[in-house]
C-alpha cells in the first residue's frame, strides 16, 4: 500500500475493503510521505518492521527482490492525486499489478501515459470508482443494457456534499487541505473529487458516453482556489440529454451521490446513501421497489451481494467488491487463467483516463463563453 | 368562470378550491368556445339557465348590467393559454377582478398589456401559480427571508412528469392536445405549462431574481411540435446558481415538483408530491423535519393550514389558499378596506409577466450557441 | 349541522368536506350547546339569522314546517360524543338523513336504539369513519377481496397520536377537554376517539371481523380518567391474528393512523399521513408502490380520485368523498331511484355499532385477567 | 470457528465481521459436523490442512496444546442452536474465551451452566445480538440513558420476515430446515431466532426490564411444528408497556427488525433495514433526523462508527462492532490490561439468559389461558 497512514481516510477505506472477504493480506506499504510516519503506521497496523518501508520507491524496489511468494502481489495506491502516477508508473514497470485511487493522475497527461504503461506491460490496474460495487448499480445497469427502459432519453446525476461550506481546509482538515490545493489536487476541486464519481457512475449505469458538455463551475467559498461547486448539461451519444451536479458546499448534505435516468418505456432512480434500494417508476403501471438480493435480479447485482436480504450492505461492501474483483482477476494473471467473467467487473485505466478528460473538460467549459465543449 | 366545461381539468380543480372554504360561490360561467355546451356545461353545475352564458363577452356584458349585489364579483379564467389575454382583458376593463390560470398569456404582447391595464384599473389580479399556496412552501420562504440558511448559493428546481413520454396528443387526449400546439400553447411546450412553475417557486421560495439562464431545450417524441424536456443553468441576483429542469417525457414520473436551496448555513428541501414536509438540513447539526402545523412554524405557514398536524392537506388546499387569499382582496377592495396582510399572498400580474419572461428566454437560450442568456 | 361552531374543529372539516364537490349547501345550523354561541356562529357562516337555531330541537322542528323544497334534506351531526344520539334520533324520527361523526354513540344502548330506528325508518345513515374515503384505502380493500395477498393471516393496524402526552385538557384545549371527560366522551378515552377508526380501518381494509381480543389499556397522564394508550391483540374470523394499538401519549406522533396487513402471497402497507402511496410487498419479487390514480387500479379506487396523479389529495378530500356519496344516496332516495354502487360506500350505523362493541369490549378486557373476551 | 462450513449462512457473516477491521484472523476450524466437510470447508477458507479439525472437540483439543502464541486465542461458535452449548463449554472449560450466536442455547438448563461457567473461568463471553451494534442504536440507547425523552411510556418493537411464508424448510432451504426442527432449533421457531433480537433490542435501547408478557403465538403454514408468528404484549419494570411482534410468514417483508421509543418528552425510532437513520420526534417541536456521523451524537455512537457521514455502514459493520470489542476485550484479559470501557459493549453471557427465559416464557404464555405471565 502506498499512502493511508495514521489520520488518513481512504486507506482505512481500501485496508477494510480488501480484508473483508479474507482474500486479500496487507503485507507491506510505503503508508506516508514522510518515512518516519510511514513506519511508525505500518507498526500499528501490525506489519513486520521490514516491511514498513520509508518511500513507495524502496517499497517497490526490496519486494521486487524478494521470492515471488514471499513479495507483495499488487500494490494498492491511496495516496493524493499528485502522488498517483510515480508509484503507479514503477508499479507496473516492475511488474505489480496496480489498485489506484481515482482520479487517475494528477493531469491528462500522466493519465495517458499510465493508460499506454497498462496496455504495454497487460498487467491488472483498477481504478476504485466504487460506487459501481453496489449491486444495485449493477441492477441498474443490466436493466438499461437489456432494454427494459427502451431508449435512454435522460440522466439526471448528482453528488452532493455540504462538508467544504466553511473553509474547512484553513482549520486543520487535512482531507480538506489536500483537495483544495491546485498543487495536490490538479485544476479541479470538487469536480475533481466527486464530480467525476458522477461521471463515470453516468456512464456505467446507462452505457452511453458523454459527448459535449456545457458547464457552470463556481468557487462559493472566499479564498478557495479550486471549485467547489459544479452544474453541468450533458449530451450523450445517442441523443439523451443529462444534468450532473456536483458541490462541496450544499450546506447539510452528507455524500449524496445519486442517479435518475428515464427511457422511453420507464426511469430508475439509485440513491448512494440507501444503497439497497433500485426504484424503478414505470409508464403507466406501478413503482417497483428493486431491493439487494430481493426476488428476480440480474446475476451481475447477485454475484456482488454477500449476505440475504434485508441485511443492509454498505460502503465498505461495494468498496470491497472492486477489490475482490480486481484479486480475482490478478490471481487469475498470475495462475495464467482466463478469469470469471462476472468477475472482472471494475473501473479499468481507460475508466480513469475519460475521468481525467472530464475534469479538463469541464473546467475548460466553466471558463468558456460558447455554450458547448466537445468531451 | 371562463372555461372549464365537461372533461377540462383545471377547471374543476378551480371550482372545487373556490368551494372549499365557503366563501366563493360560482354563479356564472361562459364554460366552452361552443355556446352550445358551454350551457351544457353550466347546467351539469347546477346554475341557472339565464346565468350560463355563450360566450365570455357575453357573460361580461350580461352580468355587468346586473345589480352590482346579484353579479358577478370576479371572474375565473381557466382557459388554454391563447383564450387567457381577451378574457382578462375585457373583465378588467369592464371593472371584474381576474384569476387566471397560468402562464399570464400566449405571449409577451398580451403579457406587458395586461401588466399596464391591472395596473391602470386598479383591480385585483390573481395568477393560479398554485404551489406557492402549500404551508410548507411558505415556510421555507419564510425561514429564507429572516436568514436561517444564511446568504443563499445554490438552487436546485425540478419538474419533472412522464405523462407526454409517447404522443398521448394525437390518442384522444384533450390535455395533451392543446399544450403540445403552437397554436393554442405558445412557443413553448413543458417550459411554459411547468417550467413557468419551477422558475416561479424558485423565486418564491428564495426571494432571489434570476438574472441569466442557458437552456438545453428538447423534442423527444417524434413528431412533437414543441418542446418535452429542458435543462437550465441559472444565475440568481445575489450571485447564487442554480439548475432548473422540467420534463415531460421523463416516463414514470407524476408530478414530481420539488425543490433544494443551500446557504451558507443549510440547505432546505421540498417535494410537491408529499407537500407537508419540509426538510431542512444543517451544517454539522441534525437535519430536521418540519411538518404544516407542527412546532413552532411562521405565521404566514400557519395561517394557511386549515386543519391540524398529521391531517394531510393536498394540492386542492394549497389551490384554494390562492382562492382564499385572492377573495378576501376582493372583498377588500369591495369594501373599500385594507386587506389582512397575512392574506394578500398570491401571485400577481407581475409574476405573469416574468413566467412570460421565462418562457421566451428560456426558448431563446435553447436556440442559442452563446452560454448565458440575459434573463 | 348539529355542533361546530366557533373554535371546534371538527365541525369546519365536516363543513370543508361537504363543500368541497359543491353539491351540498349548509343552510341551517345548531352550532352550540349555547344557543347565543349558535347563533353567532351561523351568523359568522353566513347563514340567514332565521336559519340560526338555538338549539338542535328547535332546528329539526322549524326546518320540518318549512316545505320540502326549502328545508334542510340532512343533519349533519358534529358534537362531541354525549350529543349523538338526542339529535340523530330526533332527526330519524322526523325524516331527515343522518350523517353523524364518529363514535356513534355514547354508549352500547344508544347505539343499538339508532341502529333500529335506521333500520325502521329507511333513511340514510353515514358515519364518518373518514379514513375509509381515501382512494387508496379502497385499493387495499379491492386487492384483498380479490385474493391478491391470498388468504389474510396476520393484521397491523396502529393509530399513535402524541397530543395527550401532557395534561392538555387543564390548559384549555376544548378537544382534549371533551375527549378526556368520561361525562362527554363515555367509557373510553383514546381507544374510543381513534382505536375505534383503527379497528373499522382493519375491518373495512380485510373484510374480516375481529372475534377476539386481549386488550392492556392504560392511563399513563397522571390525573386522567380515561385511557390514554392501549395495546390489543386480535383474532379475525378467518384464524387470522392481529395487533392493534392507539396511542394519544406517543410524544412526537402526529396522526400516524396505518395498517400493514399480510396474506399468503403478500402484505400491504398505507399510512394515512402520505395517504396517497399504498406499498404492496410480494412473496419473492419486487414490492410496488400503487399510488392515488397511477397505473390499472380497481375502479372503486379511481371513483374516488379527484384529480390526476401526483396531486396529492388529502384528509378533506377522502372526507369528502363520504360526504358525496352520502349525498349521493340521499339524493337517490329522495328522487326514488337506486343509487350508483360505486358511491353507496360509507360507513354504516352497523358499523358504528361495531365501533361501540369494540369500545365497550376493549375496555372491559383492559380489566379482565383472562387473556380472551369475545368480541 | 465452530459451524460455518460450505453453505452456512452466519458462519459466512462472522467471518467477514471478524475480518473488517483487520485485527482478527482465521487460524483454525471445526467447520461442519461431518469431519470431511469440515476439512473441505477449511481448505477452501485457506487455512493450513493441520488446522482443519473433523470435530470441535479435535479442535479444543489440539489447538491446547500448541504454544500460547500459536494456538487460536478464542473460539468462535456459529452452529444450529443444538450445538451451542458443548462446545461453548468445552472452550470455556478449556481456557478460550468464546463468542457464540444467538439464542445462547437449546434451553434455559444450558444457559444457566454457561452463564455459571462464564462467571467461574472469568474468560470473556460474547453472544451476537449484533443488532446492538449499530451506531444509530448506540446513539438511540444513550439518549434514553440521559434522559432525553424522559421517562418511558411505550415501546414497540417488531421484526417481521416473510421468508417461511410456505414451507421452504420442504424444499432444500437448510436455513429453514433447522430453524423448523425442534431438535435443532429448541421450543421456538420464530420467537427464538428473531422474537430474542426484538427483546434484546428492547431491554438495550431503552435500558429497562420486561416484567410480564402475555402472547399469541402461531403456527400457520400448514404441517410446521414451531412457531413462525408470534405477538407480545410486554410490561417493563419502570411501568412503560410496550408490544413486541416478530414473524416469518409477514410476506414480503425482508429483515425489518424495527424499534419505536416513546417517553414523556419524545419518542425514537430506528429501522434496521436503513439503519444509518435514527429518527426522534418531539412534542412540539419539529422532529429531527439522526444519521450515524453527522453532528452532535453521543461517543458511544461515535466510537463505532469508521467512516464519514453518508457512506452507508450496514449489517456486517455493526456485527464487526461486536467482534471488534470482543477482541479488545480479550485482548486485554490476556494482557492483563483494563479494556477501554468505549469497547467493552457487547451482549454477554446474561442477556443470552435473557433471551433463552423470553424463549420459555413466551411460548408458556402462548400456550396460557391467564393473560399475564411473569418475565
Amino acid at each position: 500500500m502506498v499512502g493511508g497512514g495514521i489520520g488518513a481516510f481512504i486507506g482505512g477505506v481500501h485496508r477494510m475493503a480488501a480484508a473483508l472477504d479474507g482474500e486479500i493480506e496487507l503485507v507491506c506499504g510505503a503508508f506516508s510521505s514522510d518515512p518516519e510516519k510511514s513506519k511508525a503506521s505500518g507498526a500499528e497496523l501490525g506489519l513486520p518492521p521490514d516491511r514498513c518501508y520509508g518511500t513507495f520507491k524502496e517499497m517497490i524496489q526490496r519486494e521486487k527482490r524478494l521470492r515471488p511468494d514471499k513479495r507483495m502481489q499488487f500494490v494498492s495506491i491511496v495516496t493524493p492525486n499528485h502522488v498517483h502516477f510515480a508509484p503507479a508508473k514503477m508499479a507496473l514497470e516492475n511488474g505489480f499489478h496496480v489498485i489506484c485511487d481515482k482520479p487517475l493522475a494528477f493531469n491528462m497527461k500522466e493519465a495517458l501515459a499510465l493508460e499506454k504503461l497498462v496496455e504495454k506491460t497487460g498487467l491488472v490496474f483498477a481504478l476504485t470508482h466504487n460506487y459501481t460495487g453496489y449491486p444495485m448499480v449493477k441492477q441498474a445497469r443490466q436493466m438499461i443494457k437489456h432494454g427494459e427502459l427502451g431508449n435512454i432519453r435522460k440522466v439526471v446525476v448528482e453528488y452532493p456534499q455540504g462538508w467544504l461550506s466553511t473553509k474547512a481546509e484553513d482549520t486543520g482538515s487535512k482531507q480538506a487541505a489536500w483537495r483544495t490545493d491546485p498543487q495536490r489536487s490538479g485544476i479541479a476541486g470538487a469536480m475533481g473529487d466527486i464530480g467525476t464519481h458522477a461521471e463515470n457512475l453516468a456512464e456505467y449505469v446507462t452505457g452511453l458516453k458523454i459527448t459535449e458538455i456545457c458547464a457552470d463551475i463556481s468557487i462559493f467559498v472566499p479564498g478557495r482556489q479550486l471549485d467547489d461547486d459544479g452544474n453541468v448539461l450533458l449530451h450523450f451519444d445517442n441523443g439523451a440529454k443529462g444534468i450532473l451536479h456536483a458541490s462541496q458546499i450544499s450546506a447539510g448534505e452528507e455524500n449524496n451521490l445519486n442517479i435518475r435516468v428515464y427511457g422511453e418505456k420507464g426511469g430508475l432512480e439509485w440513491r448512494q446513501m440507501e444503497p439497497n434500494t433500485l426504484i424503478v417508476k414505470w409508464l403507466n403501471r406501478q413503482t417497483q421497489i428493486f431491493r439487494t438480493g430481493v426476488g428476480p435480479l440480474y446475476p451481475e447485482s447477485l454475484a456482488h451481494t454477500r449476505i440475504p436480504a434485508g441485511h443492509p450492505e454498505g460502503y465498505l461492501e461495494a468498496f470491497a467488491n472492486i477489490y475482490r474483483n480486481f484479486a480475482h482477476c490478478v490471481r487469475a494473471h498470475i495462475e495464467g487463467k482466463k478469469p470469471n467473467p462476472m468477475y472482472t467487473d471494475f473501473p479499468l485505466v481507460g475508466d480513469g483516463v475519460r475521468g481525467m478528460r472530464f475534469i479538463e473538460k469541464v473546467i475548460a467549459s466553466g471558463k468558456s463563453k460558447s455554450k458547448w465543449v466537445r468531451f
